[in-house]
């Protein structure tokens, strides 16, 4: 139950299905988190939420991945889910609300490979 | 897990309290809905959201609330509830959560009495 008379803040989350079907080619990940993270630096920057690529195909070491899918490691669960970027923020309901949405529609142009 | 690439509409629902603890002898529900119920329905109209006042005391006559909420029926569950408002939404993820946002702001004015 949100309290916005107090604007006590709350976190907000959600979770973008990369289209690797769509697009078995292109490297999402790669070009997500751009030179050495960068652009997913400046993205979680500008848009004030948290982002994190998850999910099967998410690690550069597709090897080492399937080691921490099989370790049992709680923290390695998401490795079972499909290729996702994790979205998240901590604010007032109004204001996490409406990051969320500047977020979700700031990463869309990442998941829409251009010809 | 939300599909963005193809605007795939999403369902997004938040619960507000109504601060009646703080301000026991308000009016909120009368406020909320206004004459004929034309504030809530003209806050729906321009947030693009449905609004429902539920819980504990959303209900005119406090006796059949009372019967509403004995008769086990699962469609008064929310009577058991706090007094709140349900926001809901749907539309692209994008636009859906720009929409609560929008709607958070304007309900918020209902939750602060003037003196």
């Amino acid at each position: 139950m949100l309290d916005i008379t107090r604007d006590r803040p709350v976190k907000v989350a959600v979770k973008v299905a990369v289209p690797v079907r769509d697009h078995p080619k292109f490297n999402f990940v790669g070009k997500l988190l751009g030179p050495k993270g960068n652009s997913m630096k400046r993205l979680q920057e500008e848009t004030m939420c948290k982002m994190a690529v998850l999910g099967r195909g998410s690690m550069r070491d597709r090897k080492k991945e399937e080691e921490m899918r099989a370790s049992g490691d709680s923290r390695y669960a998401h490795l079972f889910e499909d290729l996702h970027v994790e979205i998240s923020t901590f604010a007032a309901p109004a204001e996490a609300h409406a990051r969320i949405a500047y977020a979700l529609a700031e990463v869309r142009r990442f998941l829409v490979p251009r010809n």
